[in-house]
């Protein structure tokens, strides 16, 4: 028996007061599915700088995946938003769900300023807005644990060819109808990830070949 | 036999190089409903100064309704999007679907500079919010068809005893899929509509007395 | 001697927290000057519902002005904002300087439920706009204590032939660098207001006849 | 006589339908002032892919400078907006002044990811706010003209003592006046980019040590 490696989607739990985290009910979701006949496996990792990655890094190895891409929760904006690139800072405003806020620190001592994504993300934004959802390419995942495991991930697969990137999500309705702003239904979400998911397994090519223009 | 007056909900026609209107799409999904045993009966209206307003005040004729809620899109709100108040003044900075842009002049020459809402906006606005689902009062309609519509519809029912108001949707997904933008899925708006519609018809008082804090 | 009758600018007190308030500071740099060859006499408001308009009556009665432009600062805002409508409502999502937050209560009892500004709000965004600042019409001055204010003035005035309205201020400086958001330099804020209070004074017809499309 | 190494700043030519750019005019405005007791030189910039920094590496090797302060113009940011990073990408929405828009392809090719800017990028925030201007620290200049220019900068820089960074500049309220949004006045441009050259010059440590929290 030949077994086929699974795509790790990992979540996060809630943070900043929040009791819900649309990327960890999308990992939820699509846990022990299959997209494009390829098994997903999932990981909902803490709000923490440190040990999220150490939580990643321990799904990596356990789940040795093909094709790795976290999610994050984003308020404030409006649909799905896929990260060109992800640096090399920890600066954060607030504190995570340990109560650490580091500030202008590197994420990895020594390690490169920046790591693009090596999804093909200009495809993905197509596809999805085909599909009928708002979605754009961010240029940056900001410096909070969202970066963090951003950049974590990317140094951790470096040398492995083994595609990753970031998403982040709009919130919830129900988390939106708490504190305003805009929002997208979690069966949207599922499904627009799926949808990435897929194209980001049959797309050739790193995210520069794959892309082109979009306005 | 005894025949209980409907509710009419009434939207607009897709507009300004859009092919897609929420308000029409969620007029035709509750047309022939029942919200709270009243049943639901629906006009989708031109966008266009004047002849709205013409074919609102037919189907205000025909139907005889107990309650009216009007719907238009608002592109860039989050939520369910309750007007407070029309006011009595056409000012398009785009010509409507006629190619008409009138410019500061009164919806009814002679007629009074507003009317409030005579709908519960902030208990709808409540209800919307506990179910999970953005929502807000608005104090401005703006000066297009949307508020010409609103404030057509106040003056035609100022000395009857029927309720009705205005709510702006937001965009569907596939609107903010092309030009960005907030969105709510359409069953979530239709839902949220015909909620909305359920606490209009249970709730006494005006919309001051039923009113109340919002945060 | 006959002594032509002066235009009355009022601001308000710092509220919410801040320690300025664009409108009493430009208010103060008017105090004095003349405007057209009219003399321009000022009022600086208390932020409290009530006590603000019979203070803003007071001033009405002792200075007997020809014209009256009431200012209020709109954190958010990027330019100059010439209010179109008071309406009826008192509406506080915050407490007021005297820690009042009525809700859903009328202005005044049993008036209308909205007055237009008499000032040719058009024609002053348009000399705002080609005298190099940021200016444009607003359909809502909300439902705090601004609103109030201009509401309250309009219905004072509204037997006699005396033009007045509101304008909305974008913050100083100082107060964005604090709390972030759009700001406008204090110098430019006087020029733009005695600007505006120029065309108010020598422009025909009310704001509808002055008017014009803006884009 | 020794003659001290001076400091450059660079401003970029209008683009995009304007006439304006502050980042020209704030460098005119400098040109051959002293801050800190350093002589200023500057140099405007073509907004094209290229040519940019063509002229920008002419300028480095001519002048010799000991800090570079490159500046660009940035409608929609409300105030002072100092980059943290720059990213290893072309990626242009518009065309650039020439006609030219590249994809997704590397501002330098095989040359690392990003890099950091190498001012004292929160201690010069501080300064700002504590001047009374808006200031805060962005996490992406874009993948424009902008971003090409401040990718080049760092690069040539990179085995260099010499600090170089990016500054983006809201617009002028000429520029507002036409187009909305929010603006700032050219003498407080030029006086928040004269401090925080001071700032720059006198500030030990790289961004991260003498950076901190700002919120």
């Amino acid at each position: 028996m030949v077994s086929v490696a699974p795509v790790l989607v990992t979540g996060f739990q809630p943070f900043g007061g929040e009791t819900l985290n649309p990327s960890a009910d999308v990992a939820h979701a699509l846990a022990g599915a299959r997209v494009g006949g390829v098994p997903v496996v999932t990981a909902v990792l803490p709000c923490v700088f440190g040990r999220s990655l150490e939580q990643l890094r321990g799904a990596l190895d356990t789940h040795r995946p093909q094709l790795v891409l976290a999610l994050g929760q984003a308020g404030g904006r409006d649909g799905f938003s896929i990260e060109r690139v992800a640096i090399n800072v920890d600066d954060a405003r607030i504190a995570d769900n340990a109560g650490i806020g580091p500030i202008d620190t590197p994420v990895i001592h020594g390690a490169p300023a920046a790591y693009f994504s090596t999804l093909p993300i200009k495809a993905m934004v197509g596809a999805l807005r085909r599909a009928g959802w708002p979605a754009a390419v961010s240029q940056s995942a900001g410096t909070f644990v969202c970066n963090h495991v951003f950049y974590g991930l990317m140094h951790s697969l470096r040398r492995r060819r083994v595609r990753a990137g970031f998403m982040h999500l709009p919130l919830l309705p129900e988390q939106a109808a708490r504190r305003g702003g805009p929002c997208l239904a979690l069966s949207d979400q599922v499904a627009g990830v799926a949808l990435a998911l897929e194209v980001a397994l049959t797309t050739r090519g790193d995210s520069a070949e794959s892309g082109g223009a979009l306005d």
